[in-house]
């Protein structure tokens, strides 16, 4: 059976880990702080030492940290991951990260022999838990191949979707649309409310039509309710406007909806709404 | 029992009129082509003359033509709607019709002591047939609550909305939103395509996150097959964002992502694809 | 020698038709409130009694009021400038209207037997004192002819535009590329100021290169004394980069950077700024 | 008498050194390729042999090269600027070159014991050879003020801007400006052709207003005469708008106007007319 090592037991890392020691496979957890591998471990998992030590036992090492510091953090050093990898085994980072701490570990990882995968997630604590996730997956094929039991456990979906970089892009093409709907989302309502409809006929019958989809009808009853707590925090979204705009830019293709949006979110910052919730965009166009 | 007219029986009018009919109602049906009543009147529909009568004979009478011009016409006139409806009687005009022709045909019935509706809808040929239209209801509410056993026939929802034009309104709204998914739907698969991802895995993972909605599921195939195949006219779309952002000029409210949306249909149609289907903005975007 | 009328005394009218009597030209003059005329008669001009009067009696007789009401006032009606213009005499209203308000006004005087012009002048108070007035002609070519030595006076250009509305079309792209200007030049500003430069260094750089122009100067000193003291107001650029967008829907052309600056102006609106100075601008962009 | 070295007699370098030394400073030059030097050694430059000899021989140094690559070549290795200026000397970089370069450049000279101004220029060869450039110095203010003589002959003015960095800022803020007024310029044209003006009358109207400045002028000729020779490529206009663009970004500054300016120059890009003049956006417009 295929061995599992799983680094990073936050809020996300320890639903999935979790998931796959349910699931009866054979999984060594680690983590910064040690006293969160003890629910894990009495449920049936290894406990490991160091990023070293579990992707030098394990078949495949998968890691679900914060920031990319942290899993720059993992994955170098003397008792990080790529000291311990070796030739052939796999390395996943399953963190959200930016293209080029991506590359990084990539880099650092081949060199030292083993394969590598990027991973990034869609979907939050929710998902995690019910193994519902949406899982990016780009960079080695192989070790994709023989991580496909795992992510179907963890996730709902797992397409490989080509060379390491892919799936943060594919992020971005996921953001940069949510954010463009959630700001003609905003404007429509607004609109709506300004001529005189009422908020709950307009989210009825968008409900009712070819548009409905489940960010309409959270975000729409947030709009109503005034209520604006962060689930997706309004700066990070912008950021993620940002860069798509920017691999645009890069690609020669003009984005000017995603553009015109991406001033939207900075007009909500400028207002002061970076740490609430994406929702909070309506504030400034009402 | 209420007796019920029916005036226009084109795709939309004649499967809305059948429904009417397979459902017990007393209705009597006319249309300018008088060959189009045949087979309803086959299934129990009484036959009118001329829209005057229908309206003096029944209690309630709907009328779903292709264009404000017929609207009028059907309305207006020695033989038309307003000459017949007499006290009381109501009249719902289902066409989609600019304010400021629902204006003058409430204005030409309440004048003729009737009690009048407009009731745009949302939804073609299928939902017609099917009897899940979206109906938009607005004037008269004690007219709306006499139509409701009929309403609920044609449509899954029919939410009264206010006074005269606010049917309109909130088909303008709706609109609205679903040109700027669109547009924010096109650059993003165009994003991703030029980024090197493949167009059905966007789909899918779209498909499977909290922005999936039919809308992005018919036309993004759409977009992969290269089909535009008109289901909504482009230069429809374009008019209706035009109307809304000048709706909201009107309000002062600022609408930056409707606008920009509105240029991009523009390009589409300066490009030659006025009469293809809304999708087909993406041609000019990717 | 030719004799001319001139209707409207405001402070713009007043100011033209001094500078015609002053140059020697025979000028009838009629105001509503008559007294306005006596300053003028002094000078040598003769006293009107109607607008129609002074149509009847003049070769050409020009109109300079202070809106679409008003303009149409002084040319309907049994003492209006169609009840005497007969026969060849010609009517140049320089009045800033509408579309529809010229074409009215175009049609009641050609059919009259008259000739008409429409003139919308740029420039306010000072250049009209000066006779520096931007003129722009449109309509009855052989009129323009006649009437250039009289637009000589009072304008220092006044070229022929073509048929009735093209006045008005020069105006509005006119208009359109001032209020794009101010937009961008708003923004710039706003954006060294954030970064640390110098308002008054931006300027001066702006003042030596290839877009140095009066209005930058202008306005932009306007910016940074935060004086929005009204010399067209920013509702009314607002509306004419609406119809300016407008007119580009009517021809099928997008224009993007119009759009956008448009909605620029509605924030400005909705912020409270109607009846400021189109400088005002910068408050909600800073 | 200061004692001037001026590395780099490109198109641009070799007219700033020779209205230098015709107004009798004291200069040494170098060029990559000697030959550039001897016109300049006939009018009384002396010839330098390295950066390195020049810098350590002159009190103050001026460079003005193609490139950050360039910039960073003569400023760095054994035969560079920083190996030769010692302790109080100055360096005078005039290259446009980005925010990165231009502080490693400080950087090396400050470490070095010299002392550092970044002096990016706006103006081509013209206003070189006439000693006409705009000079946006940054930096050290005690080498500015030492250097001011020698700016005098170079440029007409040469505002101290404060820190390094803000003369390249200064540039962006232009740059925008610049980019913005071509985009709503070329709107404001295509508009008025399509619907039926005469462009030249176009160029008349706007030439004898407010908004009249150099760059419409010689713009809006090459528009008609739809020549595009190319004098600044379009896509080092789109780089900058960009670059102002992501600056606002940073400083939390929504620019609408400038986003959707960028998205405008990017549709030219697409065209492929990045390396034409930045006045072919108006073909992507039209």
């Amino acid at each position: 059976m295929t061995s599992f090592g799983f680094l990073g037991l936050g809020i996300m890392g320890k639903a999935m880990a979790e998931n796959l020691v349910k699931a009866g496979f054979d999984v060594t957890v680690w983590n910064r702080n040690p006293e969160k591998t003890l629910e894990l471990v009495t449920l049936g998992a290894k406990q490991g030492t160091t990023p070293k030590s579990v992707a030098s036992q394990c078949d495949i090492t998968f890691a679900m940290v914060s920031d990319p510091a942290a899993a720059l953090a993992i994955c170098q050093g003397p008792e990080g991951v790529a000291a311990g990898i070796g030739e052939g085994r796999g390395y996943i980072d399953m963190s959200t990260v930016d293209d080029t701490t991506s590359q990084i570990i990539a880099d650092a990882i081949t060199q030292a022999g083993g394969r590598f995968l990027e991973a990034p997630v869609s979907g939050t604590k929710k998902p995690a838990e019910d193994g519902t996730l949406i899982i990016l997956a780009a960079g080695d094929q192989t070790l994709y191949n023989e991580a496909l039991p795992a992510f179907d456990i963890m996730g709902k979906m797992s397409p490989f979707l080509g060379d390491v970089g892919q799936g943060a892009n594919m992020k971005l093409v996921v953001n940069m649309m949510m954010g463009g709907m959630l700001s003609i989302f905003s404007e429509g309502m607004s609109l709506g409310l300004k001529a005189g409809l009422e908020g709950k006929q307009i989210l009825d019958v968008i409900a009712e039509g070819a548009m409905a989809n489940p960010m309409f009808k959270g975000k729409g009853a947030m709009f109503l309710a005034e209520n604006y707590t962060t689930s997706f925090p309004l700066k990070h979204m912008q950021k993620d406007m940002r860069l798509a705009v920017a691999l645009g830019d890069k690609l020669d293709l003009p984005l000017p909806t995603a553009a015109i949006t991406n001033e939207s979110f900075k007009q909500a910052i400028k207002a002061g709404y970076a740490d609430e919730d994406i929702a909070a965009i309506y504030k400034t166009v009402k």
